[in-house]
């Protein structure tokens, strides 16, 4: 497994130089919107502590990551009256991985609506900015 | 969200009442081979623990189970020399869910080599005990 770059767009994310819709945001974890979203208010979770994947997290991390996704998923659930939820985590391109910090899909489903391809275009800014205050305001936030 | 049903096929398993193709197993998860894999040493981890899904799970069993993930993911990726892996985590029958026991799905990925459909059929037993011998020889156990 390669090593960690410091300059994927999560690091930079995590590092304040580029933005992005948080839904919200602990010691250890970071949640926020999905730019490609395969269904509406798809969110990404990721870990503070730079790991490339699942493999290479430390332990800690791993389970305040497992913490933030259930906490997360539940305000996602909610948020969008979803009938369901699919949680995705690739690892390397071969299985899926296109930015190379370890993270983790929720994607709300409702019955009969299938998943977007994740590389059908950029989402309008201003509508991730509703759903990601639609998913704070389940959180409590 | 329905309460857990303590007649799932997985709670079956974790009492004995139906055989699995096991890999690992400690106090709080277990992993065993998927019967319908959707590629070549396909695993499932669940905790021991009754939980419907991800949103329902205690806090220390998701903890477990996250952990479980990691261990059996780089066994499974060094015992089928992958490229990658993929993980799903499905939630309800709108999320993917079929069997309704909390459970993470791994499968090695190779470059090339799509995904096949999960109802693609039941994998020969023979097989499933052998990839499972793998998968338990990289653990070390």
């Amino acid at each position: 497994m390669p090593a960690y770059d410091p300059n994927n767009i999560f690091a930079k994310i995590l590092r304040g130089e580029i933005p992005a819709h948080t839904v919200y945001e602990d010691a250890e974890t970071l949640a926020f919107m999905d730019v490609m979203p395969q269904g509406e208010g798809h969110t990404l979770v990721i870990p503070k502590a730079p790991a490339r994947g699942l493999l290479d997290a430390e332990p800690a991390s791993l389970a305040a990551l497992a913490a933030t996704v259930q906490r997360v998923a539940r305000a996602v659930k909610a948020a969008f009256a979803a009938d369901g939820l699919t949680v995705f985590q690739y690892n390397e391109p071969a299985g899926g991985q296109t930015v190379f910090h370890l993270h983790v899909h929720i994607v709300p489903r409702h019955e009969g609506v299938p998943l977007r391809r994740h590389e059908g275009g950029m989402a309008d800014p201003a509508l991730l900015a509703g759903h990601a205050d639609r998913i704070r305001a389940a959180l409590g936030a």
